[in-house]
């Protein structure tokens, strides 16, 4: 650490599941987060139910940038403490939309402070500055860890709770509707052929689920095709 | 979750690592937080090169005090990520104490926000309002995350990245100095025999570690032996 990681430093630490969301957001460390090295790219494998298809995904968009530093990193907490639809296979992933206002049941308890911990822990160790996630309030599925104020909480948390207190989260999506980060990962040709979101999770994406209705919604209104393959 | 979990509900989750610390602050919480149900107590497997015999603690605490919840949730990520001496064989566990003001190799890069995290996951499934950790400031090694304004951070966090926003982060030890911790376990009989406090892990105590001369000063202070067994 120290003067080492000065000079070997990636610009951003980059959570990635391998949807659309992070497909943008890795699309843009890349225009902007380049220097001194190239980002670094974090997976999560919390025992979902589409981890396999998801770390496909994944490991396709690294490729893609040829991004050497790249960690799949497991918490198996999250899937024996369970809780949520998609880590407890006894709990069904619902075809239908929530309620508005209605956490729904694939809401996994405090799952985002997880993904964080991870990507503050890796960023401390190799040096970087900012860790960028790519989380988005509108058109979400009304996860409380996926507001602003939540990230606002983060950083002060990393402020208070870390060796130099200098990290920081950056949600450059989060006030975006999902049309709008469809238009921008075109613009940034993010390859989103390549991206997963369905909760279902096989070769196809099921189309009904609440993750690809809010992606087909998206695309619809973006007026271009969803290159993602669907049953 | 629910009407069920108020029922079902644990007084608290306690964090609790096998230490003297967790031990008195499981004592704690057998004494103050045993409504409606007794405490459930959580201990993470993080790669720490002493986890064994921490489990082994850990194990004798919840068997002490009869305690039938109790969770050991792996959490691979932070040896993957390395950067500490407690998690990375090659960076040895230095023998002498810290410079002042400096914080030690064996700092684990943001290690309890990953324990926090998985306390708060449960939590939110068990239906617990409280999450006990026996952080220390004083005596301590420096570390960043046994601040309390780390933890009133942390609980800001809760507050806005849960369902409810309705659980909160106790530290009941967090000011209190080593040799005071001592004589409240002695008062609460906390079971300080079957505690594990040493870095380097085996049979017996090291007693030239960091965390051993912390601990062998506090007892000396406290003016009774430690029953721990050492080299």
């Amino acid at each position: 650490m120290g003067s080492d990681s000065a000079v070997t430093a990636p610009g951003a630490v980059v959570l990635a599941s391998g949807g659309m969301d992070s497909c943008v957001c890795a699309a843009l460390a890349m225009r902007d987060y380049a220097t001194p090295n190239p980002p670094a790219l974090l997976h999560v494998d919390y025992g979902q139910r589409t981890e396999a298809r998801e770390r496909q995904a994944f490991n396709a968009l690294a490729d893609h940038y040829r991004i050497a530093r790249r960690l799949v990193a497991a918490c198996p907490g999250l899937a024996a403490i369970g809780g949520s639809a998609l880590t407890d296979a006894t709990i069904p992933v619902p075809a239908a939309a929530p309620a508005p206002g209605e956490i729904p049941v694939t809401y996994v308890p405090f799952r985002n402070a997880h993904f964080l911990a991870l990507a503050v822990s890796w960023a401390e160790v190799l040096g970087a500055k900012v860790i960028l996630i790519g989380a988005v309030e509108p058109d979400s599925s009304g996860y409380p860890d996926c507001r602003p104020a939540y990230y606002a909480a983060f950083n002060r948390l990393i402020a208070t709770g870390t060796r130099h207190g200098d990290i920081e989260v950056r949600t450059p999506l989060i006030a975006m509707r999902k049309a709008a980060i469809i238009r921008l990962g075109l613009e940034l040709s993010a390859p989103l052929h390549l991206s997963w979101s369905c909760y279902q999770g096989s070769d196809r994406a099921c189309g009904e689920c609440d993750s690809c209705r809010l992606r087909l919604q998206a695309f619809a209104e973006a007026g271009v095709p969803d290159p993602a393959p669907y049953r």
